[in-house]
């Protein structure tokens, strides 16, 4: 059966485009409290793993023998815009642990936030591989591959040991035994598929971490304090993950993912969110998402209720439809656990 | 009841996004010869309209007053990416028929030629009007009010005489009376919903323009003769229209549509195709009219198959998946007239 469709676009009075997906909601008891569509099915989670993805970072003693601050942390969690306040971060941070841009596994790509890629373009600046928006998870991979003194090179391998760590912690927390299907994701690193169910769990057990043995708890409690006191270097200037954390004042850290996932953490009730839009349109995952944080009451400003509700606009800039939540998650309501 | 997936892209051994949507194929007699999914609620065409809405330009005797050029047709039906070659043909157009920049109703944006763009960038020079990729169109539009000698001021407007006359045009050909609904298309000018296979039937009266009265036969005539004679001009360097009339070698004419539409004319078989994604992925119609074009044995170059099943890379160039055709649309066949 198809997925339900959550979110549609107007122009005029007609509905132009439509996008399915599906979503789960958990806590760290396991249950699932609200679900939409087939959550049930291995998908990847792409850059939401991210915040999983930082855990050994965190557990393995990497980051306090490197004296990394919550800035970098939230980097190894990020998305990055390639901007200064991320490249000069993770430039910085390379230079500690005695590597450079040459180590990273991500390929150059051009920044995300239009004036600085149109500013490298006016000097003749090239994008280098501190640019690529996962350079700073791929900086945190190296930060424990040296900290346990195994060979940086090929540290984006499947069976290196640092994503053998990745895959084991995100068994754990998802409570999923056995190896994972895997798939290359745009960086080279190896990422995970999972049902969205199981992965909901795992953010759960992140966003409740007394219930974790040490020194996961103290690990997932400061990805989660690093994320949401540094929402723009998670993302960007203007970013979707930035708005809405921003919105959610510190009571959520989300992280979007390629091809239309979306992940939160909502620690005040210790709840799990994933979604995945079936066709990967990020803007609908992002509509998605802020419809989901709405129901939770984590919108407070305007920038955040602003992506609930957003304007197609032409190019006169005249408003001439909208993306708007439709009416199987708008009327939707999310149990209390 | 859910459209099929017609385009799925893969990561490893897993589909990690779908595309759903509708086709309809009609010949020029009105019958629709192949459908799949809903063929029946009215879409906005978008950009696909185009061949449409340049019919005006020709039957008024407009476009001989003025003594246009094939290229000068082609840039009418074009939504273009602002190279040179497009900008300079438009700007001297515009001042042919005692027009300016100031004149056209579309808004500026950036060229979506990258080479182009960073040269503006690095000149420190900002995009017009007729950087707009529907600057030929709007000429198109302004070269008819000239010749009606009516005003050229709100030629945008739906009430206007070059927008009534698109849109009795598009009515005649699509065999629908009364008003179309309309909203308004990216470029400020309205656009008209109507049903795929009512636009496939359009179409397909441009494909056999024959049994059309003139002056609409000769119209129709030119512009597929014009579009198909100068495939870059419609769109741009390495854009999708250009790949596939390049690659079905003067026997089809294609155009793109935001939101994930694109229509085709088929000459040698009086076919007209109409084909909507759903989410609005352009991706995904792209992969589509390509599969549609194979069945009807219109792919003759590599440029043109590799469109059938391109690779999904990763930021170090590594293909780690592939965009293709899904069974529903794979195995579908084309019946003959």
């Amino acid at each position: 059966m198809a997925n339900p469709i959550l979110v549609e676009i107007t122009r005029g009075y007609l509905v132009e485009s439509v996008h399915r997906g599906s979503v789960a909601v958990a806590d760290a008891t396991g249950s699932i409290l609200f679900r939409l569509g087939e959550t049930e099915a291995p998908v990847y989670p792409r850059s939401s793993l991210k915040p999983i993805q930082a855990l050994p970072l965190l557990e393995s003693g990497a980051a306090d023998a490197f004296g990394l601050s919550d800035e970098e942390v939230a980097l190894a969690c990020a998305s990055h815009s390639g901007e200064p306040m991320h490249t000069n971060r993770v430039a910085a941070w390379l230079t500690r642990i005695g590597c450079a841009a040459g180590d990273l596994a991500c390929g150059a790509h051009a920044p995300r936030y239009e004036p600085v890629w149109e500013a490298m373009v006016k000097h003749g600046e090239a994008p280098t591989r501190i640019h690529n928006n996962c350079s700073g998870k791929h900086t945190g991979f190296l930060t424990v591959a040296r900290h346990w003194d195994v060979a940086t090179k090929g540290y984006e391998l499947h069976d290196h040991p640092v994503q053998r760590a990745v895959a084991a912690a995100l068994g754990e927390l998802s409570g999923l035994d056995g190896e994972l299907a895997w798939g290359i994701d745009g960086c080279a690193a190896p990422n995970f598929a999972l049902p969205l169910s199981a992965f909901a769990r795992a953010l759960a057990r992140l966003a409740a971490p007394d219930a974790l043995p040490e020194p996961r708890a103290a690990a997932a409690r400061r990805i989660v304090r690093a994320m949401t006191a540094h929402p723009e270097l998670v993302s960007g200037t203007g970013r979707a993950c930035a708005i809405l954390m921003r919105s959610a004042q510190g009571r959520a850290a989300v992280k979007t993912g390629a091809e239309g996932y979306f992940a939160g953490i909502v620690p005040e009730r210790g709840l799990g969110i994933a979604l995945k839009i079936d066709d990967g349109a990020g803007r609908a995952a992002e509509t998605a998402m802020a419809a989901l944080l709405d129901k939770l009451g984590l919108l407070n400003d305007e920038g955040g209720r602003a992506m609930l509700r957003a304007p197609v606009t032409n190019t006169r800039g005249a408003q001439v439809g909208e993306r708007r939540p439709a009416p199987a998650l708008a009327e939707a309501e999310i149990p209390r656990a």
